[in-house]
């Protein structure tokens, strides 16, 4: 069993994880409390219904009660959806997110894959729109993009949307990463739900409340029959009391998040300015995570430093060179730099000394 | 979204809950005390190896290691197990665990029932054999039976085993209330494992550990490409860090677990005298569970009296009569059997009234 994910720290036991994107503040402990409370009853079969997160999370976000699903993190959400959905052709972008794939593959889908362009920073740009036909029943965006860390154009995201009713094809956006963007309410498709019943929205708990162990992930949408499908094709308690109780406090954890996002964009600057000072070509971060090209095996030479991040060579559409780390504290990001900085000095040192040999 | 299974506290919130099958003596302080300990590191994904887990368990059960697969609770184990075999053609008993109905029906499995007659306690006996036929890809056993609580007589289930071996069916045999028997070891079918790699074993934690709510179970197979199947089909991190770190734990509480086998044999019996005493026809119970045929609507005067017992009606193969308890706390039986005593009197003074006023 090997893991093609980030955040293996079983495997490796880094001392520092850079290859997970989770909230870099770490779990509140009013989300912790919630869990450790509910814990006196775990005797008991979880609420099926998710009654209670049901409830506040609809208040929430605005949204009926009936158009959530929730699941044991977003990732189960997603392979129950594919298990009801059942498409038999669906289109994915690359990179992104390895899950989709995977989950698409359990029921023999013909996937299409559509190259983002590395010159154009893998954006998704208009001429995506030419590759939605009618033959497809499924298509899957992330946003922001994983592991690339950029958005779709909300417009363009808009008339993808249309264009997919249209041509009645679901549309899965997947906006686990969209509570670490500066502007989430902007990117987010939530108001649009009501009016296409083909949108469905992922969404996770998992990262911005650093409940990742917890495994807590839902879905939005309007297809009645798509949920009750969903439902008929998985088992009725997957989600856990413990993560139940934990997922309503975090609900209310608006301070933590605002502060999260302010971190965030702070920390970014940082480290991007770093990379920037050394010509390492990295792609504009809008979430919590920055994507990077470079010829030095950061993922090799880092694990020897004791730090492990995500080598992305093994993304479809990518190749050796591209890396990820996610925004972590000012000292785990501080504690990166040197170790970077350490690595492209013995480099320097090194071409140097072949420099200089080869002109002797 | 209806639940077809016991344990609705949520919809119903009966003072006593008799229609889930946990054990009565609760959660144990140690198997608390390490998710309590473990949620300060759920900030970070689960292991996907279940790694501490594994090797507990391995050791404990004497199987390979890499014989394991977890899940999120038992079900998940068994959706993932149908979802990765892809059985074309499988056989049921009715009546049995309707989950297996509904794993089934996910991958539009063609499913054969053989009716267990009522006459003969709903016994597996010899002429099962005959309904192994080449055709099955999957037979799915429930050992103890879940409602009726009885077992398969241990030689009966070796000679369908060697016959499934023959005719290449995937057996499935759900131990997940093995652990409640009086002699569990003498029913598991453990130690066949390595001899037979058609054998697929179910089980669970959530029972015997009182941890239904945290979700936890595994499933054993020497079948390595189905096991590879299972990991490609599903998320990686389907266990939760609690579930992991309570699984642990859990392992080493063989005094709880031998307190709690001698607790339900001394309330099987308690529970089976007044079923007796009234005339109500019991199948003899060897798990944690009662399965009873009466005429009086047991499920709806109970439920007025703050009791929720398992209806059986809705069990494919059992009509309206059949009603299963769990076996609780002393202090919860003589609650049920009050109330059953209380209803029982009013029947009897009802058609005793309608006696007289009919002799009249």
């Amino acid at each position: 069993m090997t893991n093609k994910h980030g955040g293996d720290i079983y495997k490796y036991q880094p001392r520092y994880d850079f290859s997970a994107n989770i909230n870099p503040l770490g779990v509140n402990e009013a989300i912790v409390t919630a869990a450790r409370e509910s814990l006196q009853d775990i005797a008991n079969y979880p609420d099926i219904r998710c009654g209670r997160l049901r409830s506040a999370l609809a208040l929430k976000l605005h949204v009926p009660e009936d158009y959530l699903y929730f699941g044991n993190g977003a990732a189960d959400a997603l392979f129950t959806l594919v298990l009801a959905g059942r498409p038999k052709k669906a289109l994915l972008v690359s990179p992104t997110f390895a899950e989709y794939e995977q989950a698409l593959q359990t029921v023999d889908c013909d996937i299409t894959y559509y190259e983002l362009d590395s010159s154009k920073d893998f954006s998704v740009t208009e001429n995506y729109l030419t590759a939605l036909t009618p033959d497809l029943n499924m298509v899957i965006l992330c946003n922001p993009n994983n592991p690339v860390g950029n958005t779709i154009p909300h417009e363009l995201l808009l008339r993808i949307l249309k264009r997919c009713y249209e041509l009645n094809i679901t549309l899965v956006v997947d906006e686990c990463f969209n509570d670490f963007l500066e502007k989430p309410n902007y990117h987010e498709l939530t108001l649009e739900l009501g009016d296409y019943n083909n949108l469905v929205i992922l969404r996770a708990f998992t990262k911005m409340y650093a409940m990742a162990g917890l495994r807590l992930g839902f879905l939005m949408t309007a297809d009645r029959e798509l949920l009750a499908k969903m439902n008929s094709v998985s088992q009725p308690w997957s989600v856990s009391i413990p993560a139940q109780a934990a997922g309503v406090v975090a609900l209310n954890q608006e301070e933590y998040v605002a502060k999260t996002r302010a971190y965030i964009k702070n920390e970014q600057e940082f480290l991007c300015e770093a990379l920037a000072e050394w010509k390492i070509q990295y792609f504009e971060p809008e979430a919590n995570y920055i994507f990077f090209y470079d010829q030095i095996d950061w993922y090799k030479e880092l694990l020897e430093e004791g730090i492990l991040i995500r080598d992305c060579s093994n993304y479809r559409g990518l190749t050796k060179g591209y890396y990820r780390i996610a925004i972590r504290t000012r000292l785990e990001n501080e504690a990166l730099i040197k170790a970077m900085r350490k690595i492209k000095y013995e480099h320097k040192q090194a071409s140097t000394k072949m420099e200089f040999e080869g002109s002797r």
